[in-house]
């Protein structure tokens, strides 16, 4: 089996991370799309366009069998468009991970972190409410925390201010579970349960293996790790030794997937 | 008298400040391109495309008698350009902010600090070099002051942390002055002078309005205050309202100044 991955820049790797873990054999292959994130600023129409290249680009290079929108952005606003769109399954991350935190709360009172455009876009709250109208949802946009992990400023001081300054507001509603909105925070999770110890985070990446696994799709294949970015990003390395050293990198021209 | 400032985003604001305040009966008119924000990660080609279009939007729709380029990037990149194209005088940030340090400095040790794409530019280093080969120059990237400063966090435990983390480094070095090498960054200054007393700080405005000044135009008109962007930004209002209250704002359409 082979697996796409696609995201706006670089948080989805983490997403990768995970992936690799569960299915080590699999060959996966990872689109960051550098040169245009963050797709959060953008139109939905261009959002949707955007996506479907990033797909197409999978889909056309490396026929693989699986597509993971590892973006935030992208799983809001195209998700159902891309379904429609491939002959393949695709699996993003908000409806895995409100599945996860309504799994997982047991006061039902949930917290969701993201950018301020996921947060703007309520894709969490719509996701949770379709799945159970009794839960909570406190909201909360933490717009510091992709820059700190792209510092790589994960534990120290500065990140624990952070994290407090952002979180406590929603901590002080009473939530038990709280969901990672956004593909660069898995990466603060250790600093957060350090803080938080009694909440439990819920991390989108695990239910996608879940996702893959119902699939029932043979996994083993060459083993290929490959990460394609549209630009140079100087977080890139940071990030891409620390989550998936074994990946092989290689820049691409926009104009590999862009059809404008 | 009628000014045009642009900037790729919200930041070039705190230049539009200290020309208000030193002109305040001439018409300003700012055109922030927060759709298309941040320039820094796009190609040399597209910074040039993107300044032309904000220079056409402020001279065709305002026939302003100067164009102020309050984007570090945009100054960089496309200056001269903009200066062979419009038959009006175009002020960028770099040269301004690189004369006053070289004015300023007395032990010719200078800092410079700035977003990743405007260090690594070395587009001060180039302009100071050009004023006074003896000078030292000691650059940082700092790229959580744009999202702290876009927080509004500027003065609490969090900001100061992040200012010691990056200028301590470049303070070690003996430098006595120091270049606020974004837009943005005016609004740390006051934390980053209680923290560092000694240091010089230079902010390219002050130098923008001798600049002006030396045109020897009258000034005079309605004290009309105008500020114009391409998409909502989350920071935008709480920038506006801390530093060109009395600005009028109107959203345009990126088509209104694309021309693609």
């Amino acid at each position: 089996m082979s697996i796409g991955i696609f995201d706006s820049g670089i948080g989805g790797l983490t997403v990768f991370k995970e992936i690799a873990k569960a299915f080590p054999k699999a060959d996966i292959y990872y689109l960051g799309d550098t040169a245009r994130v963050p797709y959060g600023n953008k139109s939905k129409e261009t959002i949707i366009r955007y996506s479907i290249e990033c797909a197409d680009f999978l889909v056309k290079n490396f026929d693989v069998d699986i597509l993971v929108v590892a973006c935030n952005t992208a799983s809001s606003h195209a998700l159902d468009i891309l379904k429609k769109y491939l002959q393949i399954p695709v699996i993003g991350v908000v409806i895995p991970g409100a599945e996860m935190a309504v799994k997982t709360t047991k006061n039902k009172k949930v917290g969701v972190i993201g950018t301020i455009a996921t947060i703007r876009s309520n894709a969490y709250k719509e996701a949770i409410e379709r799945l159970d109208k009794d839960i909570e949802l406190y909201q909360k946009a933490c717009p510091l925390f992709v820059p700190l992990v792209e510092e790589g400023m994960i534990d120290n001081q500065i990140a624990k201010l952070v994290i407090k300054e952002y979180l406590q507001e929603i901590i002080d509603k009473g939530i038990d579970t709280l969901i990672l909105g956004c593909t660069h925070y898995p990466l603060l999770k250790d600093t957060i349960k350090n803080i938080y110890p009694d909440i439990s985070i819920v991390d989108s990446s695990q239910n996608i293996v879940s996702h893959i696994k119902n699939l029932k799709i043979n996994t083993e294949e060459n083993s290929i790790k490959h990460i394609y970015i549209t630009d140079e990003s100087p977080a890139f390395e940071k990030l891409k030794n620390l989550l998936v050293p074994e990946g092989k990198t290689e820049k691409i021209e926009l104009s590999q997937i862009c059809n404008l």
